[in-house]
């Protein structure tokens, strides 16, 4: 038997790492903060990003590649974004190594010295608006809708595989519009598109909000996002959407002419989703014996165990229900390794959260019939082979669902309302739950004075912070949990990854 | 009329950059040799890819996901690989930008200095193969069959658009083997899967080579190659696949446990095919009208043109044939503009590319038919408008036979075989041939003494370099052009981007 994992309760943040090590997702590389993607992993994340790009293109967007390097003087160009970009990031100070004049390996050679440092893109904003200058003249050249598939880079002081990584994969959509309004409904498009996405693939049940001044994007007019509540009681800001108005625009001279011939600064949205939604992913739906995905994800759908071991008549029937399934464009494995024993493999196949598992031994064979085991509530059940294939199809479905519906009651349950400080700090801190040692808190519905002031000393005081104003809120008269003043509405705190 | 773009025979390396910047692929950067890729240009890439991919998968390998940044130590682990690749690189010294004290914008900050330098990738071998060590224990390890799709970055002081830039895109392979024979027929294996994708889908014949000792990859025992020739009669390498012996095993120290229980090294490969395609994709079909897209890769195979403008009759007609085009998985747009006249869009949609054209009027439409043109001979056909979608299937598969043949057609007229070194001079230096100014003499076959000094002697005197020695090379004796010495089979010249 396989060495388990650690379980929940005890060390959530080492059963994490646990999962993303024993599932083969991710491993730490040499190069500090710089994840390697193995294997498994990115076949979940190429699942995640062929559907996304198909969604993206079905609302009229294209993909297109901008340089992964800016020159320094481009960060600068927009107020706000500098203060949030120019900070922790990869600096290229020199164009060439040289051998060691003293025989120690490769130096810099001091010749090749930029005569301007270049940055590994932390986000293109500045070096796609920089481009689209060239492109847009008139309302002709309106709409602009790219999308670029990339890797940036954020130099991070403390990293977490998927989580926060200095390098990370991401899609950064950068569109250009005529009007404010056009852009507004992008935007909004884009984070509904995201919200979509997340509970219908990734079955990781998300609010849609806006984010407060305070934790606006660097150069945004108005942040969209999507938020999730993790399984530890903290939320995970699992995609965001940025309304930019004139920002960029004005930044980098970038005007079009207008039907009534007149010069006007195009109006700007971007939208990201990153391999960070991994991390949303595993903490969403894994349970103490390793990973679960939700189906429409994984890479293997259905694995084939054979009882006690491969042979001709198990071989034959497990193809038959291979063919059968493929048919239905089901992706499914024969497990045929001979070395390990039937309880090792299904442990193995748990830990790695293949949805569903078949068992087929010669003893079922000769009444006609398999064992059907899913990966979300460890069910077993006995099926005729040839009604498998059909059984198996629903049942993914019903993973799906189960999935959704699992972790959408968990965050329903973890939403609380309170309406003075000291229940804030309570709920909060996670007094009262002893289930996961580090836990969060959930999602804490308060109402908040609207200032930038107050938001900051509620986080000093608990470490939650306001992860949005639902989109969907109602209006409520009530008074800011911590200074008492109106408010008109409640906003969602949590402490957040 | 748009204008009109420069011809071949006057400036072919502005041919060239006209096409694509007209035909919108891809477009110069503010970042010294970096391009931005386009939307048309990048859907083509994306079609590329995904047949690429898929031929990956289908010869057992899977997809993950390496660092960008190598530490500059690793480099000069295996000797040869750092004489190749440590030479213009980009070089990450510093990891924060601060404000600048005296007010200008932002600086680099200087207690940011990393304590060892980072390496934007030139290729993964060194961080691969670091990260490997930990992967593989034993022969049940093996083989491990790992491609990436990445950026990499390659410090070049004159660049050409896809055919050499400082940032591209590519997909490197990366695999690990027990045996030195399976690792070698890995090599070719992916040697063949590149020609087929070469002949089978860019349409573009290849020669497959090994190349000599003096043009191998930095850190293999051998490379194999596959060569293109371009209109202009120089040469393409268009992808190569590399056979690394056990050099990064043993620069890296990985070993696995043979089945014999004793420890061994790894044997490996790697092999690349870069967005440098793209630029062999237009040189190798296109005309003095523009591109000239292959339809298995065209992401527009088929554009309506209303004739002359659209309208409700011409409407209707065009959404029958849309959608009996789509009916057969071709892909197909209605350019329902309607600003341009028609001949403003044909001119267009030529010198963009677009394999088919319908022309829809009334006054066919009364008749029942519509025209068809195609790209590549320019030819143009009435056909039943209920024919049309089953005509075009043919005629795209059709189109990307010819395109295929008279590529062909051209690359044999353009070997040169040569004797003696004056008649190597003459056929290298393209004498003789007035239609192209720059005409690079084609493939030339010739002896040669097999000695890295001989080559290099022809090089300096011609510039031509050999690209590969075929593999289905015929044994022949004969005399090295140059030195007069023995030679057992004659090998490929040309002078080469
Ligand atoms: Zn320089
Ligand atoms: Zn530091």
């Amino acid at each position: 038997m396989a060495k388990a994992i650690t379980q929940r309760k005890d060390n959530y943040s080492q059963w994490y790492l646990d999962i993303v090590k024993r599932a083969g997702l991710a491993d730490h590389s040499k190069v500090k903060g710089c994840m390697v993607i193995k294997p498994t992993g990115f076949a979940i994340w190429e699942n995640m990003r062929d559907e996304l790009d198909r969604m993206f293109k079905e609302t009229g967007h294209v993909n297109a590649y901008f340089p992964l390097f800016i020159p320094k003087s481009f960060l600068s160009r927009e107020a706000q974004h500098v203060e949030g970009f120019a900070k922790e990031c990869a600096v290229i100070t020199h164009h060439r190594l040289m051998n060691d004049p003293n025989g120690n390996g490769v130096v810099v050679d001091p010749d090749a010295k930029l005569e301007e440092e270049l940055i590994v893109r932390p986000t293109s904003e500045t070096i796609i608006w920089d481009t689209y200058k060239d492109w847009i003249n008139s309302y002709r050249d309106l709409p602009l809708l790219i999308n670029q598939w990339a890797n940036v880079v954020r130099w991070e002081m403390r990293t977490r595989l998927f989580l926060r990584t200095t390098e990370f994969l991401w899609q950064e959509g950068h569109t250009a519009h005529a009007t404010r309004e056009e852009a507004m409904e992008e935007a909004l498009q884009m984070q509904r598109v995201y919200a979509e996405f997340a509970e219908e693939y990734m079955a990781m049940p998300v609010v849609k909000g806006i984010k407060t001044a305070n934790e606006r994007f660097a150069g945004a007019d108005e942040t969209f996002t999507i938020e999730a509540l993790m399984q530890d009681g903290k939320a995970l800001q699992a995609g965001t959407s940025h309304f930019l108005g004139q920002n960029f625009a004005k930044a980098f001279d970038v005007k079009f002419l207008n039907k009534e011939n007149q010069q006007e600064y195009v109006w700007a949205t971007s939208w990201g989703v990153s391999t960070r939604l991994l991390g949303g992913l595993i903490m969403t739906h894994s349970d103490d014996d390793g990973l679960v995905i939700p189906p429409k994800l994984a890479p293997t759908q259905v694995v084939i165990v054979p009882i006690p071991k491969p042979g001709p008549e198990i071989g034959e029937a497990a193809e038959k229900v291979m063919k059968a399934l493929r048919g239905r464009g089901i992706r499914v494995k024969f497990d045929d390794d001979e070395k390990n024993r039937p309880g090792f493999k299904f442990a193995e196949h748990e830990m790695k959260g293949i949805p569903v598992r078949i068992g087929i031994g010669k003893r079922d064979l000769e009444k006609g019939q398999v064992e059907i085991a899913r990966r979300d509530t460890k069910e077993k059940t006995f099926v005729p082979i040839d009604e498998a294939a059909a059984y198996i199809e629903n049942l993914l479905a019903e993973i799906q669902n189960n999935l959704f519906e699992r972790a959408k009651q968990f965050r329903d349950d973890n939403i609380t309302k309170v309406d003075n400080f000291d229940d804030f700090k309570e709920a909060v801190s996670g007094n009262g739950n002893a289930e996961i040692e580090s836990w969060g808190g959930g999602f804490v519905s308060a109402h908040w004075d609207g200032t930038t002031e107050t938001e900051l000393k509620i986080k000093e005081l608990t470490k939650a912070t306001i992860r949005c104003i639902p989109l969907d809120n109602e209006k409520e008269e009530g008074q800011c949990v911590l200074t008492g003043k109106p408010s008109g509405q409640r906003v969602l705190f949590a402490k957040a990854y």
